[in-house]
């Protein structure tokens, strides 16, 4: 709704396009927002059907409101996305209204984005990159406790101190950051783990910052791993071979290119530079999930940079993340993942902050 | 999905519950982490379903698996929430699955709370709470310009700075504030404006905040009303006004008495007050929103304290935000905003913070 309308609402709306038409209907309380700002042709006072419906003496349900906007543009056949809630649309077939759903996404067009939309995109990567820069100079200030372990004004420093200071940064510049990833060691190797307890020195810290700005809800999308410390012959390896690995995404990433294929080039320089991927002692290892995805209103949308859809070929204006990794228990995880947006010949890096491991 | 089984993950699930059989499917990339804490009997791994269907040369679907689960656990017929994707469930019936929905909340029992939810509640309110008290302790160190703007380190203290230092508290306190509204004067007569620009003295500021808590995804609301330098006798009344209705609402809620009557209690206290509510000047002015809402893993979610659904008692357990408020073009908002819980005999107030109008 909100790519749609370029509405932020936290109420339900309703959004129709007849032809070239574009009508919305939005509670009273939205009216005046809408009017100003809501990208339609025109807002329709959902309060008023409802009213109406109310004085013929029926409970006014969604299903009555969208019904009555219906007949009114004596619409009786919509096409709505897949996503469309099941219940509402059988009180609408109930009410004679027919419902199409087409395979694939709803708005094609969404995966390519307009100047605004690479923009919006980003004002949440700088907010993102700054939550990064901040968690690094927190990290910085660490001593390494004769335990191993660091230590900031006398204490442990804990994942969760580091998540609040790249959060709060982030915040600073306008955009929400959640569910913040600072795993240290193997608590990278689920790459769902948010991280949590002490952090330790000369081991690898995932830092996964994936922001929304607040204006306009566009996603960002970024990872640095570091080490706080030495890291040893072994990770400096891995971190050069996933560097590595993400300029061969960045290089292979173009339009007509399938996101298949560049996941397929990583893949391959991986299992090249020895690093192989499966399940060892119950989990899996290596390089254990896809290449990248889509960034936009959604932080994974399409095109996904992974081995399904093979067929999807990427575009000129896609705007994408890139994340190559390695995970091995008793090693722990490397990811650096940087934005990218397709041009007509390649791509092009929207990440600023650089790469480096030892801090 | 949360609330079935109390696993807070980013991609898609399966949950199926066979009698008193709880089963959850995830992809590998989740299966340690729901194993280790879903509250289910058994985690199935979604991957391996997804390999069979490919290595019989078909793609993966979402679909596909799910139908694939059912046949093994002789499933032909599932309900299905209102809100279940139509687009999905059309791919189901082509396969032999019959969908029933049901009318109402898909779990009613979710609108009252245990224990633990109620705690989590209360974690997310104290944050929240933290977040007001620093925007209080940031308006406090305000001078009044003579433009009669405030004035913090020689610059104008903007709504967006105010916001800034609310949400940093909160964040701070593990808790992710979105939308955050700190609006000034007229602005706070749109509820859902956000407040923005230089902040003026002497004019009522709306603090609403409603932040979720990351660890466990429940929400808390609270909303303070508060002037920097002096009200005017108006504001004063207005907020004595809002503060008696916010009590009524407090004293009329219990079990067997329906949101709509709280409500009605709230509304008949503005009129007798002499504040009515109507469209002015083209803009509905007074009291032109429900009196609450439950509060939980969403922000607004049953029991609704308003209008609607006039049947639906409260009950004992339930937790509720109550938030009367009054505006006016010209004076601005007034909006005061406590959580409580349902008891057995009333509610029980969990807010803690105390009301104060000049800062």
């Amino acid at each position: 709704m909100l790519y749609a309308t370029g509405f932020l609402a936290p109420d339900p709306l309703l959004f129709l396009q007849l032809g070239h038409q574009r009508l919305m209907a939005a509670s009273d309380l939205e009216l005046g927002r809408a009017r100003r700002s809501a990208r339609v042709h025109r807002v329709l006072s959902w309060s008023a059907y409802a009213r109406e419906i109310g004085r013929q003496g029926r409970r006014a349900t969604v299903a009555r409101v969208i019904q009555r906007v219906l007949a009114e543009h004596h619409v009786t056949r919509i096409t709505v996305p897949g996503s469309f809630p099941l219940g509402l649309a059988r009180e609408l077939t109930r009410g004679g209204v027919r419902l199409l759903t087409e395979a694939g996404p709803f708005w094609p067009q969404r995966a390519v984005k307009r100047v605004d939309e690479v923009r919006a995109i980003v004002v949440a990567l700088r907010a993102a990159e700054a939550g990064i820069e901040a968690g690094i100079a927190a990290l910085r200030t660490c001593r390494v406790g004769q335990d191993g372990f660091l230590r900031r004004a006398g204490q442990r420093f804990t994942a969760e101190e580091l998540r609040a200071v790249v959060n709060t940064a982030v915040l600073a510049r306008g955009a929400v950051p959640a569910h913040t990833i600072c795993a240290c060691g193997d608590q990278a190797v689920d790459p769902h783990e948010g991280g949590h307890g002490p952090l330790r020195a000369h081991v690898p810290i995932v830092i996964d910052v994936f922001p929304r700005a607040e204006a306009t809800g566009y996603f960002a999308d970024i990872t640095r791993t570091v080490v706080r410390g030495h890291a040893s012959d072994h990770v400096r390896r891995i971190y050069a071979v996933v560097s590595q690995a993400l300029d061969a995404a960045l290089a292979s990433a173009r339009p007509g290119r399938s996101g298949a294929a560049v996941h397929a080039r990583v893949h391959e320089h991986f299992e090249r530079c020895g690093f192989t991927t499966g399940e060892v002692r119950g989990r899996m290892q290596g390089f254990i999930h896809g290449t990248g995805h889509g960034v936009g209103l959604e932080i994974h949308e399409a095109p996904a940079i992974s081995s399904r859809q093979p067929s999807q070929r990427l575009r000129r204006g896609q705007l994408i993340a890139l994340e190559p990794g390695l995970y091995y228990l008793g090693v722990g995880g490397v990811r650096i993942e940087d934005l990218a947006v397709v041009t007509r010949v390649g791509c092009r890096r929207l990440t600023r902050l650089p790469r480096l491991l030892e801090i």
